[in-house]
């Protein structure tokens, strides 16, 4: 039985990549699209790399007709988000790929995102979209936030070691390598290819990524304590993918066992053998999360990189993970695609 | 029905990218991977990105069991792949995506490829593997030759229009720029990083590319008579993809409208509306290709400009469109996923 | 005897590339920086990588005092230049990197650029910066035109054919592959890096590109008679650079005498041995142009591949080079700087 | 009065970058390059970005006469670079830019190297050759090691840090990314540009990069007690270039002061206004090193960020800057170049 599909947002990225995926998903109709800026245009104009497919055109969002519609993917920009939300029919399941709703607690949403919240009694309701760790609240959620991209991959390499307490909680020391991509469509000058090229730079330092918000709930959540990571991203060329360096003090063999337990039975997460590092490329385009474990000389440190799509397991894979977990499939449908490499 | 798959040669590029495609595609079976000088290996170390699936290590051509293998792709180097199927069972479906069964022609073959062919009676019987134009021989084909990646594309923009007689025949000029990946995962200097980032540079120039000899063939075909393209490939600072521009003489409109009307009924070939170009990342990591058209200010000229991902349409996506033939299963199985943007 | 300079509009990529040469030029003294926008703030705010100079801060144009300046770049955009040069001092030598003055027939401008030209009487006197066709001229000009990056590749790799007349005027095609910052530091979505990474596109198709005004005016005048070529240019993965692929009709064997007799004592030309192709990072961050030349195996074609970079030779370089010329120094004072490789 | 400079081992990356360093130094003269396997050939046929340079063919190094040579650049490979400076006479001054003879003890060179010094009495007289803080005795030497790239610029953060005292030496992590060209011109799988595009990888982990040798002996000295630091490298996809983020425990003030003042006085380290952090591109093809500094959310953490170009200020670029002061120079003479941007 097909469900039908909004996507509101969809000529950014996020939306793009929702559609790339939802093409070859055998139950997903993808019913409407909307583009407030584009609207009424065909989304090849947008996304020529769509052409082949038969979708509607891009429309108003007050012009989609919901009836029908079983669940919306919103992707559009942070704080528009949750004024959309709050608009549409209270039986419409949700998957939201902005920020808006993944923090529960209004002060910190305030902290990290400079205002307050616009749908306090949304955001209660929301469920934190890391399918991995929420599935059971997932399948009966109406409305999940989908994990910040970044977020996304310290958790992989991180809850469970807090929640098993093989790492020193007070030294987290996270290096974080994020490609343009997760910046979106905008027109920034430091996103200009001239400028990205042959460059690396630090951003955000001092501990001010919005990211932080997310990690500082859920580690501290898990450890039952306050838990406060050091993270320094760094913008690299690259147009997908994320590296996450987690520079940890513990034993990395009590780190390595509990990493391989808790991922033994995820499709989507592989633990590398002992002492071997993953790469970025080796999860491009897919759904697919590695993580790598090793040692260091310094008696009592470890070293745990996790890498990401930030489009797709970061973003809009997870998204229609979630979507999976909602309506009922069965979690993997769509997204088995195997990583585009070379 | 599934069909049992062997890859011949899987540590290559090509190889690679057939298990990706087959990863999804609903009954093919990958029985068996060969991998001389990584014989005994798994995949995953060779191909880490492979890591998440199930597949038989990589194995000695000869100490593979043919029997239940339904068809066999040969990924193999040029040259070693006649060897290797002139010992497969006769009975074996074999889609090949060297350049070895490419030329009808003996001579032809030892004038581009410098020495005899060493298995003449299999040339005798190899279909040329362009599926949109020789599909009714691939269907009842044993063993169907891969279409040169640059070769595939300029056919594209041009078997159309040669065949509609809408273009001067001794005037076809044709400029390639063609992605590092074309050449493999081969140790050659100017394929380092650091020589190809921020590069460009001609090369086989003055005619002495060896998919001309596949233009010579195809083209003169066509034509009825002896039709010599002038072609300077040039490599690219980017992993997939060709560009392939056209410089023609002849009615622009004409042109566009011959192309139009013979790919209407094509799943995989979109001609753009007229004037509009298409850019090489709209195919990355699909089937597809894009063919764009626009008179030029020069009364008398036209420029067709067409591109395609040549891991995939140019090679293995086009195997596996051949297989599917060969197999009796629907062309397009497997073959829809998007292509990958941005 | 040091020469006084200021450079107005500093804050694009050709104002930073005149800085950046002028930084070991032993004659130049940069005393005004004009950046409207960014007036006020230090150099090293807008390009950090010019920090370690001591540079004066951006000021408005009309807060420059050009009393005591020998020679005034102007690097700001087209149509700007011609309003703002009008302005200036009489006696001031200037150099503009814009398009205004490129065109000598105001007709030929107002087809080019859209409306007619706002200071037709500076047009008349201006001269066309290519230093080695008009040397003579540019050292007792007082307005040179800087030529356009990619007519000037087309030019040194044609102008010496077309004078020689060793080649068919009326068949003339040029493949053109041109980098991201020809585009400047401007906002556009298409010059994004995720746009740009693993990409290749044609534009300004069928004759539409501007640079086309000056190979019309430049070709035509030397051949004494209309010469069109047919030019289509592609925005290439790269930052800095251009390669002009041309597609002759002629003798191979006496284009390259023509040329190598031609540039026999230029010394930022350089022909390379016959056969051989030039690369485009060869070039990278010099004022050097690599030419090559070979025969096709169609009788009677040749293809010439010119390259250089598009903000040094093809733009500050030049630039520089002409105003070494303009104040008496010798030509290649501050711009044999070897290129950067890899 | 010029001095005559010999190459050896011209034919690598650090070798070009020699070249081209000195086409503009105004008192080095080239008078001999070697390069073994290519040995009779023109440097301008191994790198053609250099043909417009008049330059000695490669020769073989027992081949050349070291009569008249001032100053030898050994840019071989390690291990080769031990044997052939033994056999040099003993009055040439040499600069050697590879890992021979970086470390002082013996023991900790077969430890980092695998297997004894073959020249342990040179290896006793070699002056470490991070010039900013070696400079006296360098201006001695007979014999100067360049410093590793990568341990420059980690030492280049940290150095007055771990003097001034203002940092907890028991617990620094350093995140270094480095760029393709740190690895040479080697035909490494992992190097490919199909590989390097659009990746990230770690490597080396768990503390087994050889430059820990470097940080090990030269941190401890200043120290007065045994400092180990936590590195991890990854390869990004650049060409030149190099990124060391230094998570470090301590005042930011007190550590922003210390750094300000150490570097006041030299000029081609910048340190960037407090909590601005450098990026990559704004030192390509330069000597210049920027510095940032940051305070961490967390309170008593510290950010450090440095960046130079590896194969200038991490190898040729410093290597010069070392001859410079061997032979009585000025040492900044010809190495003032702006860096490349874009």
């Amino acid at each position: 039985m097909p469900h039908n599909i909004a996507i509101l947002g969809a000529s950014g990225y996020t939306g793009a990549e929702l559609v790339r995926l939802i093409a070859t998903h055998p139950s997903f109709e993808i019913k409407a699209l909307s583009g407030d800026r584009k609207a009424g245009q065909p989304m090849s104009s947008v996304y020529p790399h769509l052409r082949h497919m038969e979708l509607p055109d891009l429309q108003r969002i007050e012009d989609i007709d919901f009836s029908g519609i079983d669940l919306a993917f919103c992707a559009l920009p942070h704080a528009t988000s949750q004024a959309v939300i709050a608009t549409l029919p209270a039986d419409l399941k949700v998957v939201d790929l902005s920020a808006d709703f993944r923090l529960r607690d209004p002060e910190a949403y305030a902290k990290w995102y400079g205002k307050p919240h616009s749908a306090p009694e949304l955001q209660e309701t929301a469920v934190y979209g890391l399918s991995e760790f929420y599935r059971e609240e997932i399948k009966q959620a109406r409305l999940v936030a989908g994990t910040g991209c970044n977020a996304a991959t310290g958790q992989f390499a991180l809850r469970p070691l807090i929640e098993a307490g093989v790492i020193d909680l007070d030294d987290i020391v996270l290096d974080l390598k994020a490609a343009a991509s997760g910046a979106g469509r905008s027109l920034k000058e430091h996103l200009l290819s001239s400028e990205m090229s042959e460059n690396v730079k630090g951003y955000s330092v001092g501990g001010t990524h919005r990211h932080l918000g997310e990690f500082d709930q859920e580690f501290s959540a898990i450890a039952g304590r306050k838990v406060q990571v050091q993270l320094t991203p760094h913008l690299i060329p690259a147009t997908r993918g994320i590296v996450m360096t987690c520079y940890l003090k513990g034993d990395a063999d009590a780190a390595y066992g509990v990493l391989v337990k808790a991922y033994a039975d995820e499709p989507f997460v592989q633990v590398l053998p002992m002492g071997e590092m993953p790469q970025m490329k080796d999860v491009r385009a897919s759904n697919f999360c590695h993580i790598g474990v090793a040692a260091d000389r310094v008696p009592g440190r470890v070293t745990v990189i996790a890498v990401l799509d930030n489009l797709t397991k970061g973003s809009s894979g997870q998204a229609i993970q979630n979507a999976n977990l909602m309506l009922g499939e069965d979690e993997t449908v769509g997204l088995m695609a195997a990583p585009v490499y070379p």
